[in-house]
C-alpha cells in the first residue's frame, strides 16, 4: 500500500473527517482521501493543536479505510513527538492498511499553521533524523515531507533548502505549505524545485490557482483539505437556525437528503444481501 | 445529571454525530443533544444494526459530552444485549457524564426502525426485567423507555399495554416511535396514555406535525434525530460534485463557511488565553 | 497471514492478555498466542459473557500483535452477534493483521464454558450460515470453527455431526471443548473424527492429558487457555498480601524480577538505537 | 472526588496496569491505586517513554475506576504535553472520575526516571505555568506535583526550591523522585522541606526504607510503583519455562490459581444475582 503520483496528471485529494465524508469523496470520483488533522480535531471541537492524540487521529484514519477503496493519505502533523514517536506513528499508520503519511518539520505540540501566531520549526538536523527514523522502519507506506519555512516566515531559500534536505533522506515527495494570499509564492517554489520530487500543495488560501497550470510546474497533487467540514458547519448552521424558530421538523425538509441517500452510503445493498443468503 | 421534563414546554433535542454537531446545536439554543446511533451509524458508513460496538457510541457521547453544556440523551439501542449487558451501559454511560440513555424493546442486534423487514420485539417480561435491572444500577441518569410496538406493526393494544408496564417499572419517560407518514397514531397514543409520564416523540416520517400541537396532548420531548447527517449529506454531495467537475477550489467557495467559524467553535478563544497566561 | 497446521507436530498456544504476556509466550519459544476472551474480560475484571465488547478485545489483540512476530489465534467468542457482526469482527481483526480467529456455536451473549449454568447453542443451520458469511468475506484468516456441544451436554453425536455441517463450509480446523474432568470423551472425538480436518483442544479442566498421544490422534494444536492469568493472580496475590503486613518494601523483593528484565521486555535496545541514530 | 491526606499515617499505594490488579490492591487492604505509566508501558511492551498516547493511559485508568472503590492516583507524566495538553489532560481525568493526577517538572516526551541517559527538566516558570493552568481549570480532583530535580542530578538545592515554587502555586502535595539507593537523600529533602505540603515518595531504589520513619519525617505517602508487574513477569517466565519442556499441563499446576479465584475476581457473585433477578 503506498501512492503512487502519475506524471503527467494532477491527483485530487479531499480532506475528510470520518467514514461517510470519505465514502462521499470516493462516490464523487476524487483520488484519494486526506484524513485532516484540522477536519478531525474540528469534528470533535476541539483546536487543531494536538489536543487529541495519535490515538484518536488513527482512529478515524481506519474508520476511512474500512469505508472506501481509494488511497489514503494521513495527516500526522509531526508524528506527534520527537523521532521515536514519529517511529511509532509510522509503523501504526502501516499496519492500520493506510497508503502514506504526511510530517511536518514543526515542534510537538505544532498549532495549526492558518492562526497566528507560534509556529516555531524543528532545527533542520533534527526533523532529518526523524524522516531517516521512519523511512527505516517503513516498509511500503509512502512518506511526505511538510515544508513549513514559508508558514513560519523564514524564506523561500530556507524552503528549498529544508526540502532538499528532505529529499536527500529518500521520501517519496515534498509537500510544499503556503498562506499566502496569492500563488505566486507556490509558483516560485515550484520552478526552484524543478520537478526534483513530487510536490504536493494545500491551496486553502489561494482557492483561484489553476491545478492544470500547476501541473505544468511540477506539482503531483493538489489537497483541498477543508472543504467537507466547511460545508457541514455552514449548511447544518443554516439549518439548525431555520429549524430553532419553527414549530414542526417541515421548516427545513429542504435541507435534507432522503433516508434511503444515508441508507446506500452505510452499505444497506450488502447488508440485505448477508442478511438474506446467512441469517437463518 | 438528569433531564428534567417541564410540564408546561416541550423540549426541543436534535440528534448528533460528534463533537461539533452536538457543538452548533447548544449554539442554536436547542434544549438538549440526542446522541443517535443512526447518525453515529451514518457516519462511520456502517449500517445502523449494532455493526459498531458500545465502545463506539460511548467514545462518541463522551466527545459530545466534552463540548457542550446542555443536556445528552444518548440512544443505546437495546442495551446492547440483555440485561446484563444494559446493567453495564448504564453504569458506563452515567459515569460518563452522560444525562440520559433511551433504551429500546427490540432484540440485539437491533436494525433501524425505518428500515423494512426483521423488527422483532423483545418478550414484555424479558424487556421489563432489563428496565428493572438498569433502574436498580442508575443514581441519577434518567432512563426513557422506547416503545417499538408500532414499528413492529403489533398495534395500538400492545403498544399501551408495554408503555404501562415499563412505567410501572419506575423509568422517566415513554418513547414512543412510529413511521406513520400521519400523526393520527401518536394523537391517539397520546390520548390513551393521559399524561401519565412525560412522552418523547421522533418525528421523522411525519415531520409536519405541531409541537405545540403534541405539547397539549402531553408531549414533552420532541427529537430530531437525523436532521444534522443528512444535511451534512445533501450539501456535502453537491460541493463535491461541483468540485470534481472544476480546475480549481475557487468553484465551490461559496459553499464554505470561513476557517474563522471554526476556529471559533473548536474554542480558539480560551486556547488563546491558556496560551497566553500559561505558555511560558 | 494465517496458521499452517502441521501434520505431524501438536502446536502449543498460550493464552494471553496484554502484549508481555504475549512477549513472554513468544520469548519461552511457543508457537503462538491464543488472544483469550476469559483472560482479557479477567483483566479488566469483569465476567466472561460479552461485558467487554468487540472493540476492547480487538485492542487487545492488535496490542499483542504489536508486540511479537508469532502468530496470534483470536478466540472471538460468537463472532460478537449475528452473521452480520460476525461478517464485521472477520473483517476487522483480517486488517488488523491477525493470523486467525475462532468463533463458536453459542448464541451472544455467550457465558464462560466453565461457569455452571445457561449453555444455549445456536441452531446447527444459523451457526452454519454465520461460518459460510465469514468464509465468503475473509480473504486469508484462517477460521476455527469451535463446538460446544459437549459443554451443552448434547452428547457426542451431535458434537461429531456439527463439527461436519462446519467442516462442509470450508473453516481450516475444529475446536473441540470438553470440560470433562478426564480426557476421555476428547480421546473418543478425536477417534470419530478420523483427521477429517485439524483438531485444536483446550485441556484446561484435563491437564494430566499427553500432548504426544492427542498428537497421534490427530489433534494439531493445544491451547493452554488460561495459565498466564491464574499465574499472575496466584502470585501477586501472595506478593500483596506479604507487603500489606510490612514497613517496607524490601519485604517482597523476592517476589520481584528486575528492573532491567522488564526494560528489556519493553524494546529497551531499540529505543536507544533510534535515540542514538535518530535524535538530534 | 479528590485524595485526603491524613496527618498521622502514611499511605500505601500500589502500582496497577489493568482492572484486576487494581481489584487485587483493594483486595488486600491498601489505601490506594496508582495508575502506572510504567506499569501501563509495560503491559503494552512498548518503553515508558510517552510511545502510548494519553488516549491509552486513560483508558486504563477508567478500567481500573470501574474495578474498585478506592482511591486512583494517576502518574500523567508530565501532562503530555505542553500546558494546554495539561490543561486538557486534568479534564479528561477529572470527568473519568479519578482522585488525583501526578504531573512531573521532565519535557515531554519523558522517559523512565530509572533509565539512564536524557532526563531534561522544564525550566522551573514553564513548569509553574503549566501546574497554575491546572489548578485553575480543576474542580475537585487533587494535584501531585513530581520534582525530578534529584533525577536529574540538579542537587537538592534545586529540588527544595522547584518543591516551594510549586506549592506556591496550590498543589495538593509533592512528589520527591530519587533513585538513589539509599534513603539518605530522601530523609535530607523531608527535613528540608519541613512538612510545609504532604509528601509522597517511590522507594523502588531504596526499599528497605522503614515507612514508620518516613511517616515521622513528613511523608504522607509511600508509591510502591512497579511490583505488580515485576511480580507479574517473573512468575509466567518461570511458568513458562516448565511448560515449554513439558508435554502436559499438569506439570504447572502448582503455578495456578483455580479458575474460580479469578471468577470471583471477575464479578461472578453479582453477574449470578443479575442473571437470576433480571433474565426473564
Amino acid at each position: 500500500m503506498a501512492i503512487h503520483f502519475p506524471k503527467n496528471r494532477v491527483l485530487k485529494y479531499i480532506g475528510a473527517h470520518d467514514g461517510i465524508t470519505a465514502k462521499l469523496i470516493e462516490k464523487y470520483g476524487f483520488d484519494g482521501v486526506w484524513s485532516s488533522g484540522f477536519e478531525i480535531s474540528a469534528s470533535y471541537a476541539v483546536p487543531d493543536a494536538n489536543i487529541l492524540t495519535m490515538s484518536q487521529y488513527l482512529e478515524r484514519a481506519e474508520e476511512m479505510r474500512d469505508s472506501i477503496n481509494i488511497p489514503i493519505l494521513a495527516d500526522c502533523d509531526t508524528g506527534y513527538g520527537n523521532a521515536i514517536n514519529a517511529v511509532h506513528t509510522v509503523k501504526k499508520f502501516e499496519s492500520a492498511g493506510i497508503d502514506a503519511i504526511c510530517v511536518e518539520d514543526k515542534l510537538f505540540p505544532k498549532v495549526n499553521s492558518y492562526i497566528a501566531g507560534r509556529q516555531p520549526l524543528a532545527r533542520i538536523e533534527e526533523f532529518v533524523g526523524k524522516l531517516e527514523a521512519i523511512i527505516k522502519v517503513r516498509t511500503s507506506i509512502s512518506v511526505v515531507a511538510r515544508v513549513e519555512a514559508l508558514i513560519a516566515k523564514q524564506g523561500m531559500k530556507e524552503a528549498i533548502k529544508r526540502a532538499h534536505a528532505y529529499a536527500d533522506v529518500g521520501v517519496d515527495a515534498i509537500l510544499i505549505h503556503s498562506k499566502s494570499r496569492s500563488y505566486e509564492e507556490i509558483y516560485e517554489f515550484a520552478e526552484l524545485w524543478n520537478k526534483r520530487l513530487p510536490l504536493v500543495i494545500v491551496p486553502t488560501s489561494y482557492p483561484q490557482v489553476s491545478i492544470s497550470d500547476v501541473g505544468r510546474l511540477g506539482v503531483s497533487m493538489v489537497v483541498f483539505a477543508n472543504v467537507c467540514m466547511r460545508t457541514k458547519v455552514r449548511y447544518i448552521s443554516e439549518m439548525l437556525n431555520v429549524l430553532s424558530d419553527s414549530d414542526s421538523l417541515y421548516s427545513v425538509d429542504s435541507y435534507l437528503c432522503t433516508m434511503g441517500e444515508i441508507f446506500e452510503l452505510q452499505g444497506m445493498k450488502e447488508f440485505k444481501e448477508t442478511e438474506e443468503n446467512y441469517l437463518r
